[in-house]
């Protein structure tokens, strides 16, 4: 990995290295990270699956490399994703959003260039569009169908007619790997027993769905599962082979509210600077807005709202309202802060409600919590 | 410019190009961009101003060459835009976000490279590390003093004791060039009159501020003021030099709700797939998540909330819900849509919520209503 970790509760480079940055700042706390992927990868061997680390939270390479268990499956959600990793020598590739037409060209070019992608349809227009692509191609195109068991947002239901009618329509050298479901209904849940409810009607409802191709005759070796609340909740996931996940590497406030860590848990958060003050009302004007935060409010309808980020040792103090390059930062019950406690050119650090959203904003990580090694790490963005 | 228009009312070549994309896309429609820039500029000169267009919304060059007016002044909400406009030739630059003492470096670094950088305070304490920082460069700093006429966030009240106290903290050489202020409370407002007052209001107190601090002995030549909704509401900006605006150059979703625009003035649109269908909601699945369209949901509390995004040309159909690479696009009646009229493979334009979110969040745009010219145009990000 070419890093050595710091010294638990040595905080004195890291306070030396913050100094040194610009803001807003996006900081990647990489003892955390590791304990965050370490997690996982346990989750899975003890739930007896193989864990496929989902790209879309981090969105880079160093990060991908250190998530992956040894069979260095990956799951990505844009092209650009799976063409950064392939590049990097990841070949195992699952494309998780239902693929449109448009963007079959690209995916026979990684095919072809021997990259082993799958995508995911849940229709039967899409199962000829893709069977037809592959064949005047020439290359084998693994295809794996998506299953809805929560109502959420794409899929076809377990027992819904069209699912054998949806693998019948694949045809050679198009060929059916598997099924794979996303609960997300999941983010929804901020209760053990909902989130045990929920990811027990993923499993359930993937292996079904398995089941019923294979009784119709297609094999279905894989059935693919996951997301950080059912991936943290299941107590069992029998009959599934993998595990997919993406914002567990970093854990955020959402993930927070809904039970499945703790904020100290967090590995990412933004460095910001106090430019100005509100003397009247309290609060702080950090240069944090939006852009540096992203517009997720993910916390909003979550029993405590995060506004658009918790300040970093601070229960009490959220960014209270966001422009675009302006945060307003202030007691959460609304009293007025002590403003002599927080000079222009304080440094905070902000956790954020989405990890995903936020990083997004960003083309690369600052590192903390290293002893050595490198400064920064790159992240990929775009289609 | 090296372009011409397409003939209005001749849609083959822009159907033709959409075809050839991949979705998600960023579309920004060049000839109706043209009219907004034009629309703005003639503001400015009816209203007797300079105008500063804020290049924090295109983030591009070749729209900020289109936009500015024979004084060439451009608005930069990050020196990232600042010195990639300074790349491209622009130099009266103003930096509109009070500024933080980590930033000095490279704002100093950009004077001694020749741009005219000027910054942006409200604070004692920041005059004075502005100051420190230009004496011990040995370089002219000019500053503008933000003053907050509507208590929206930063900024000194223009009756405010501290405002003299700010000028007298500036030392050479650092030198006072004016005051700036922000009207951002137009942004909730959508009455004509409303706007109207809110317009005076920021002018009457940026041009009292510049009268107490000339009063008190300090030069103040320029009186900034400026937001896309009261630039385009003013009745009069006496006593005001420059005019600074972003979102015009787009126009959006929301400034449609404050009724600045028509949203067949937008021309930023998000081109999206049908990936998938919720056969039993008759609903669409469509390739463009919240990656694609932001978070920005300011639109929400409005009177016409128009969830993820608006469909162009069907005033009912919007983005009703939004995961990170998965849009669900619905009737806002909640009635079921006719699914056979979206195959999948169908292509949708999706109006913005907010322009400046959206486009931040792709790293070029796609031109159409161009007979010829550039396919695309790049945009930067970052800080």
């Amino acid at each position: 990995m070419g890093w050595t970790h710091a010294n638990p509760g040595a905080p004195m480079s890291v306070t030396a290295k913050l100094a040194d940055l610009e803001t807003p700042a996006l900081l990647l706390d990489c003892r955390q990270l590791q304990v965050n992927l370490q997690l996982m990868k346990d989750r899975a061997r003890d739930l007896g699956v193989t864990l496929r680390p989902h790209a879309k939270t981090a969105k880079s390479i160093p990060i991908l490399e250190l998530a992956v268990d040894a069979s260095c499956r990956i799951t990505v959600s844009t092209l650009k994703e799976a063409e950064a990793a392939f590049a990097a020598g990841f070949s195992d590739i699952l494309y998780a959003v239902g693929i449109a037409p448009n963007k079959l060209r690209r995916v026979l070019d990684l095919r072809r260039a021997g990259c082993d992608l799958c995508v995911v349809l849940d229709n039967v227009e899409a199962a000829r569009a893709v069977s037809r692509a592959a064949r005047e191609a020439e290359l084998a195109l693994p295809v794996m169908i998506e299953i809805d068991t929560d109502g959420h947002r794409a899929g076809i239901k377990p027992e819904a007619e069209d699912l054998i009618a949806v693998a019948s329509a694949l045809e050679a050298p198009a060929v059916l790997k598997g099924v794979m479901t996303h609960a997300g209904e999941s983010y929804g849940c901020d209760a053990p027993a909902a989130l045990q409810a929920i990811a027990e009607l993923e499993r359930a409802g993937a292996v079904r769905a398995a089941e019923r191709l294979r009784a119709a005759g297609h094999a279905c070796p894989e059935v693919s599962v996951g997301s950080t609340p059912t991936a943290l909740s299941a107590v069992s996931l029998e009959g599934v082979t993998e595990l997919r996940a993406g914002v567990y590497m970093f854990f955020d406030l959402v993930m927070a509210g809904i039970g499945v860590c703790a904020t100290d848990q967090i590995a990412l958060s933004v460095l910001t600077t106090v430019i100005g003050h509100q003397a009247g009302a309290g609060r702080l004007i950090v240069d944090a807005g939006w852009m540096a935060m992203s517009r997720d409010r993910g916390t909003a309808k979550q029993k405590q709202d995060q506004g658009y980020g918790l300040v970093q040792g601070h229960e009490d103090l959220i960014i209270l309202d966001a422009n675009q390059e302006h945060g307003l930062v202030g007691r959460r019950d609304g009293a007025a802060l002590d403003l002599s406690a927080w000079p222009i050119g304080s440094l905070l650090r902000i956790l954020p409600n989405h990890a995903c959203a936020t990083a997004a904003q960003y083309g690369h990580y600052d590192l903390i919590g290293l002893e050595q090694g490198p400064a920064t790490w790159p992240r990929f963005s775009g289609w």
